[in-house]
């Protein structure tokens, strides 16, 4: 396998290094984030900077740009505190990806999503997303390096289905359609290898799934 | 679909609730960490909490476990200052897992993986990774929610499959053989849905590639 050699990363044109830079992070977790205003305008919006911060308290952390210009999610959840999460589904990636665009309105109704309130949560969920979650503002971080915010938020209910759910709390995420993405605009399904058990030195791993 | 509502997680069983968790944080980009201690000795360890934190300059952020035990891969990236990053193929995914395992030589033998050294950078590469980069340590932030370290550092050359580098910097990453993993232990493979173009109010999408 030939492989080219890119280095002076600085000096490459800006779009090629923002393709480049944005695909060698692998692939991604990407989400809808879905948050209300302080006067009842609802916001949706494809994230795909969220990682696993802590089980106990189940903590995730979401890096957002710069907040130099408007950032509705962000100052949603600064605001109000709350926000829900949503993984797509193949059958609506690309209402998902048009929510990256720049609406005044709502994304809900601009781009064809349904908006769903559950259990009196505050902030809209997606109704056609099967795992969803509602989270609660806990701190962020401002990084100083590039101005970008590194936002803690607390998970408080999970929405799973049903036949995506393990008996030790595993979640499917192919059973239940979750997709993935590469880069900013490529998305992918998904195909297990193998579910693999605990690696320990000496011990012939297994695979469990 | 019938949803399972989960609350009330922090009442759940640790081990539930850790795969329950580590899973909703969706697809996750995984590789494997090359290092070095100031003996000498190498270090390879897999890690699948690498996000995009910046690409002008180009930024990465890692958030590693609380070092409240020995952390060989942090250690050595605060005293050397450097590391590679080498993504995963399906073809050694079970020796990348198997570098999980508390070991007290060099993962690159204990897992039966190739070190190589490359244009005189000083952290170890895998020789049976396509996709990979030397980066150099920024700076660290104290998740003082749990204890996590989220580091910064910045990507100095990647090594990138020919046939897998487009013209405009994108990275084909199934065409380079990158795998992606979900939860603590399961991986998998990817199907490209599409490319699609830049979004824009009221302008219908294009698949692009």
């Amino acid at each position: 396998m030939a492989l080219a050699n890119i280095g002076n990363l600085q000096n490459l044109e800006d779009n090629y290094r923002k393709n480049l830079i944005n695909s060698f992070t692998g692939f991604k977790s990407v989400s809808l984030l879905g948050s209300i205003d302080e006067k009842g305008m609802s916001n949706l919006a494809i994230f795909s900077q969220i990682i696993h911060v802590g089980a106990h308290p189940p903590l995730i952390g979401i890096l957002f740009r710069p907040p130099t210009v408007k950032r509705g999610t962000l100052e949603n959840i600064l605001n109000t505190k709350f926000f829900t999460i949503n993984h797509i589904r193949e059958d609506f990636y690309q209402e998902a990806h048009q929510t990256s665009a720049r609406y005044e309105e709502s994304e809900f109704d601009a781009c064809g999503l349904e908006e769903e309130y559950l259990n009196d949560f505050p902030a809209p969920f997606v109704k056609e997303a099967y795992v969803k979650a509602s989270a609660s503002y806990v701190s962020h971080y401002e990084i100083k390096e590039n101005g970008t915010i590194f936002l803690i938020a607390e998970l408080q209910q999970l929405y799973i289905p049903e036949e995506a759910l393990g008996e030790d709390g595993f979640i499917a995420l192919e059973t239940a359609g979750t997709i993935t993405c590469t880069g900013l605009d490529t998305y992918h399904r998904t195909t297990k290898i193998a579910r693999l058990s605990y690696a320990k030195p000496g011990k012939k791993l297994e695979i469990i799934g």
